[in-house]
């Protein structure tokens, strides 16, 4: 039995409850095979989203920002914020407008953020951001120094309250669509890496970890390094 | 000389000013080039962010939702809220933790919903919905009907302000980071549709709107529908 969020009145998906989950597996699979969040929060009473790379510890999303820009100024104090995190797999194209559609997968996290500000703590999940990204990398860099830590800030979110959202299956026929002389089908859609552009000043080879990446759907080098690296 | 928002205190950079532009050309660029936004907007003070499909015309963004649902009712009443729309282009690969990051284009735009409700402009706007991701289809699917139209609500939100952000070119290189032995470079990224996969109970061929998709940048063929399509 995996744990699950349990639903609230803010993370319950009210329309089409078939396609929600609560379960860690399927939030955290979600989660995992993404790299950019859409961060949600609240300034002088309207919304704003800001678009941010993330990673996931446990329950825990971290992402990173300037210390002197917005988003963190915003977020530093400790505030609620969504969390939302979208895969587009396919257009859906049906017989009529209205069975038009996505086929998707998105999370949606709720929380508040705390700033991470101790430079050891920010050194440690700066590094489970890039060995997340690309195993194994972080002793490999040119270490970072204070000066380079004392300008970003690290926001952590425990993930209070969760709902997963998941289309795909079947088009959808409607009445008067079964026998309507229309063609219709679905285009599957994923977010896939090329070939590296290596810069010219290299006297190293490629990385595995990042070799791995290429002509390769990005969420599917994601999800295996998630899921445990074995760089042997 | 195109069209520009003027920055104000909400929409304007304040980090790195020179990745921002405020400009139609620029900004209505990314957002055809996007096929879903995140939304943004505020409930009981608290922040929500729904992914969700947009289409634009002119200086108005739109888009639909089950009447039923919490986006719409939380919108329909006219609320302020942030539309961001998202490319990640690519994952730069560097030779220090702080100079790893994203190549990306994005959009922040900000206005107050309005719904339409009104039948006719309803279904005016919905065949603008289709006809934009594939060309002439509308007129080709199984007529809409009113209970469609009334179990669904359109939401329009002419923009009052944007902004663009841009991040591509050539990897940081710090103090440090030249002579170090370590490879960078950079792994593009893009969203790319696969072979479509017709459904068995077809009795037409493929169109070409959606054929043209195959094997392709889903933006490349949003961006050649959006600046004009001729289907002859």
């Amino acid at each position: 039995v995996t744990a699950e969020f349990s639903p609230t009145e803010k993370s319950r998906l009210r329309r089409k409850p078939q396609l929600a989950a609560y379960d860690e597996a399927t939030i955290f699979a979600i989660l995992d095979a993404g790299l950019i969040c859409h961060v949600g929060y609240v300034v002088d009473g309207e919304p704003l989203v800001t678009p941010t790379a993330y990673w996931r510890e446990g329950r825990r999303l971290y992402w990173h920002g300037a210390a002197a820009g917005r988003m963190i100024g915003s977020q530093a104090a400790g505030v609620p914020v969504c969390v939302t995190v979208s895969h587009v797999d396919g257009l859906v194209v049906a017989r009529s407008g209205i069975a038009h559609t996505l086929h998707y997968r998105s999370v949606m996290a709720f929380g508040r953020t705390v700033a991470i500000t101790d430079p050891d703590e920010k050194r440690r999940a700066m590094a489970n951001f890039i060995n997340r990204v690309f195993p194994g990398r972080w002793p490999e860099l040119r270490p970072v120094n204070a000066a380079e830590l004392a300008a970003i800030t690290v926001i952590g979110m425990t993930i209070e309250q969760a709902a997963a959202k998941t289309k795909g299956g079947d088009i959808a026929v409607l009445p008067g669509d079964l026998d309507y002389p229309c063609w219709m089908g679905v285009l599957p859609i994923s977010l896939t890496v090329g070939q590296a552009r290596p810069d010219r000043r290299n006297t190293t080879p490629m990385p595995e970890s990042v070799a791995a990446y290429q002509g390769v759907a990005l969420e599917d080098v994601l999800a295996r390094y998630a899921n445990g690296y074995d760089p042997a």
